[in-house]
């Protein structure tokens, strides 16, 4: 008999009380009981993005909500800075192709956060510039770009929105979407959100939406003005995921119970006593600066293959953390901090890792990781 | 947000596959399908049981159980031996005075296994004892009686029969029903049968059944003699739990999937590693003999009171344990193995337990039993 334990940087565990609200009857969409359900869970989104505006729900993941975030503000020739500090700074880029949109790409050494006087100097260089394409927190490194920084310095471009990928950031750690001057805000709900994959959400600024106006781009499914118009309405355009909508609406209930800045402090304590614990257990976070709360990449030490540590926490100990991307394949691995997560997520996930890497002929003391984290996570 | 974990000695963890099986719809229990989910669970039972008797399965929690192993056996008057090393113990004790019968009380220190030989020595002294009852895990005391040297020394007894209290110890250690001439066992749906509390069970031998015919006690809710007319029909005599008796199906087929031999080895190795863990943190077992693979009562250190660890572990780190009970109240506490447990279980319970004394300003080492439990639990 193995338990299961869901430790990756998405899917995340979903709460049982959200899991019994998904389990409720299914309603119909046209009715006003789910109009009512849409209309709490709209104003609660505005709440858990800081913003005044619309905050727009989609069935689908994330990626829809980055393709709706590229479609419905660029036109085919339009210019876009994409931040390429990884695997999701990457699909960044690739959407912006697929929709025509030329690409000035912005290279970060994977570890490392954006320099935000590299965009600075890039979109002096080329005010052409339409939108700064970045990520909140880039899962495939663990690290969290400076999101407030590059605001302020997008902000004085009249014609150049911020779009923030913060599908692993929101409700992780604090996006000031209005007060920073956030256009574009894209989240997933299988993260912080702790809900099942299948819903993205996108605020929209008052600066987007004129950019929104001006751009001919063929968005039908991820139509973000339709949206609007369906959705101040309590409508959707499309039939929406009535199930993950029932859980959303527990999911906020539970996280406005426990209030923003709570949220903020717990993901920001456990993630701390985590990277304090992998270093005390004398392995090395892979971010070289600004490691996110999110998760935490941990390199592969000496010899050790990360894929095996990665495995072996699945098949051994019934662990699901994540490997490493790309040219990172075997050199990282990945465990995750967010949403339904507390102390004894991470001193079991310290524990294993000690074990599994003890398991694979590493030298490593049993225990050290675990007592650092214990230290720090005393009540 | 504090998850909850329980680690209490019953009710367990129910497995997410077992809940599952308990939202299905609810069936009438008069109906040929009632009879077909029946008729499974009962074979599988006995293969639980290690018996070709039948096992019956009543509705209520284990004490009706007990009560049932008293009035259907013994008549008002009659003596029966009770071995009182602990809360159940004396149980036994209450249930047969309530009955009339007269009570010949084997009282054994807590923190002890009855000796064998003192009970042969109380069945030499007054052969007209008619039924000997024992826990074979002695919940109140982490204790396992020998059920198996008990049961050697009852069997040439002709006109006696030996009834165990088996509520924490079917499904956690190996008791052979037949093999050692078990007559009456008496189990619970919520320990190491993975299931909500609400359903008792109790196996009968022929020689139990002899003894039965004679009984003069009134049983109606827990007539044996009745139930076992309608459960060998694949019915029962009063309305049955029927979603227990769904998710009881679960629970079987989960457990012969696992195999009994896995099942003991794997609450034995995760018992073990426990004790280990407690003595590696400078603990003491409370058990000065034959330790309980069922849960681990430990006693609390030095000027630490008891019920503060306990109540710590729920307040500060949402873990539910166990106190003591009567005189051992702020002496020890408990945390249980039983069922749907693993590694990380006995792990997080360590570094919990380590953390709550340390905060309670308990000089402990932390990490230090976690290591120990790591160490033995090693994939």
């Amino acid at each position: 008999m193995l338990k299961r334990y869901l430790l990756a940087p998405g899917p995340t565990p979903v709460p049982p009380e959200v899991l019994l609200a998904m389990a409720k009857p299914v309603m119909h969409h046209r009715a006003p009981e789910f109009a009512q359900l849409f209309g709490e869970v709209r104003n609660d989104l505005k709440w858990l993005f800081q913003t005044g505006n619309d905050v727009l729900t989609l069935a689908s993941s994330g990626t829809g909500g980055m393709e709706g975030a590229v479609a419905n503000f660029l036109s085919p020739g339009d210019k876009a800075l994409v931040v390429n500090g990884g695997k999701f700074g990457e699909r960044w880029g690739k959407i912006c192709k697929t929709f025509g949109v030329q690409v000035v790409e912005l290279k970060v050494e994977w570890g490392y956060a954006v320099d935000p006087q590299a965009v600075a100097e890039a979109l002096k260089k080329d005010p052409s510039i339409k939108a700064v394409y970045v990520q909140a927190s880039e899962t495939s490194t663990g690290v969290a770009h400076h999101t407030k920084r590059l605001a302020e310095v997008i902000k004085p471009y009249e014609g150049t929105i911020l779009v923030v990928d913060a599908i692993t950031a929101l409700g992780v750690f604090d996006l000031k979407t209005d007060a920073w001057g956030l256009d574009v805000v894209v989240a997933g709900s299988q993260k912080a959100m702790m809900l099942p994959p299948g819903l993205a959400f996108v605020s929209v600024s008052d600066k987007a939406w004129q950019l929104a106006d001006k751009a001919k781009n063929g968005a039908f499914y991820f139509n973000l003005k339709k949206e609007r118009e369906s959705q101040s309405n309590n409508q959707t355009a499309y039939t929406p995921a009535v199930s993950m909508i029932l859980g959303l609406q527990e999911v906020l209930r539970m996280l406005k119970a426990e209030g923003l800045d709570a949220v903020f402090a717990r993901h920001a304590r456990l993630a701390h006593a985590m990277r304090e614990g992998v270093k005390a257990a004398g392995l090395s976070l892979f971010p070289k600066e600004s490691p996110s709360d999110a998760l935490t990449a941990i390199s592969a030490p000496g010899s050790v293959d990360g894929q095996a540590i990665y495995k072996n926490l699945r098949v051994q100990y019934g662990i699901t953390a994540a490997g490493g991307q790309d040219h990172l394949k075997g050199k990282i691995f990945r465990v995750s901090h967010m949403g339904y997560m507390d102390t004894f997520d991470v001193i079991l996930t310290l524990a294993a890792i000690e074990m599994v890497l003890k398991g694979l002929g590493h030298p490593v003391k049993l225990g050290s990781g675990v007592a650092k984290a214990q230290e720090l996570l005393m009540a």
